[in-house]
């Protein structure tokens, strides 16, 4: 396994993310089975969607949560447009779902930006993805992986891992079974997430360098690449059905333990 | 960045682990700077953390827990005594708490060890692997950094990542200050956890091999290696200060989003 890292430009407006990769100023260039790990805020500035607050008016539901969470009402009026779920929240932030995606403040993100920008996550990213796995088909005979990839924290943890936004070009959750207990007594995952897995890989190495780095290409993995659709049921569960959400949202119940 | 396996014989009984992999079938050999990925479930059987379930004899709290959460009530009184914090539980397993890590059902795994038993987390998984460390600094001068891994879901997502249940020789957690977004507006994270990413490489190649294959060694990453000490406090947060727990535990008040 291969982890090389492209260093790209920085940008605040809409561009041709092939383009750049394909003409990044290193010539690396991309190969068959290659996986992109591909930042999200990248992508989503990209594709424009940095917003400037000037221009946005908060509702009346948006003032009175900008107030409970300590939100600018602007952001808070934009977390409230983004999300398709909001589960609560503390002093600076709300936990939502965005893209079926756990995400605080619905992956809005003020770094980086021009001052009084925000970015927000791209509008459609299994489509963005899929849409530049089939340039590289297209124009460069290249049949790649692509992961897009966010930074999130984990329950009760120090700083954050990556997660995959959305992926596509290869088979994303891999079955574990065999190594695996049913039923009955401990609960063991049948599963990996190797999309996630490989985003923590991109968004470690991003991290670590202090180029601007959006992109990294992980080279000779031994993983099965399809053209299969993938979706955000691919990667993700339903909150009434996830263990941290159903089991943490039941502490106020009246457990003996 | 190199990932290089290391593929050793499958063990239900203790044994020394440092000779292990210092004498693995493959030889080889372990650099300075080398990071190693230990299974956790490997060190913990090295170390005889394997419980017969015939001599448990649950409580009358894990009887009655064991009904509650359908799971067996030998395994239950294990998973009282190993824990130090539940949360809460659905059909088949409680959210726990152990040595400060989020943990379903204690980290008690029946998977992979003789039937009728189950292996426990290391008891002291700082302590063993900052022993394991030194056995590498004084016997073959090596200074090697240790995360010990396991693997772990995140909320509403499908399949798992890797989680450092301890690591030592490294600087784990990254600032990553001057990109990020102070107080106030959106909350953006401020540092990285390297130590749940070198996890997920590991628990990626570790799940990807055929054969048994519980130590990883990454090569040529461009970390601090350090020998302050590292300790639960160092990759974990309170629960009372976890934005997962509090927010989620929250779902039950009266919001009205």
């Amino acid at each position: 396994m291969e982890v090389i890292p492209i260093h790209l430009d920085r940008e605040s407006s809409g561009f041709d993310l092939y383009e750049k990769i394909n003409k990044n100023k290193e010539k690396i260039n991309i190969e068959d089975n290659d996986v992109l790990v591909i930042s999200s805020k990248y992508l989503s500035i990209s594709e424009g969607r940095v917003k400037k607050l000037t221009g946005i008016k908060p509702s009346s539901q948006a003032t009175q949560a900008s107030k409970l969470y300590h939100i600018n009402p602007k952001i808070m009026e934009l977390i409230l447009r983004e999300s398709d779920e909001i589960f609560g929240g503390l002093y600076g932030f709300v936990l939502t779902s965005v893209h079926k995606i756990l995400a605080p403040n619905a992956g809005i993100d003020k770094s980086n930006v021009p001052n009084g920008s925000v970015v927000l996550y791209p509008k459609y990213p299994y489509h963005s993805i899929e849409i530049l796995k089939q340039k590289f088909m297209i124009n460069s005979w290249k049949r790649v992986g692509i992961v897009l990839s966010d930074s999130r924290i984990l329950p009760m943890r120090k700083g954050t891992v990556g997660i995959a936004l959305a992926c596509c070009g290869f088979e994303p959750v891999i079955d574990l079974k065999g190594t695996i207990d049913l039923f009955g007594n401990v609960l063991k995952y049948t599963s990996q997430n190797l999309a996630d897995c490989l985003a923590s890989i991109g968004t470690m190495i991003m991290g670590e360098s202090d180029a601007s780095t959006p992109v990294i290409i992980i080279r000779g993995l031994n993983i099965k690449m399809t053209d299969k659709p993938v979706s955000s049921d691919t990667l993700n569960i339903d909150s009434k059905f996830d263990i941290y959400v159903r089991g943490l949202s039941k502490r106020n119940a009246s457990y003996y333990i």
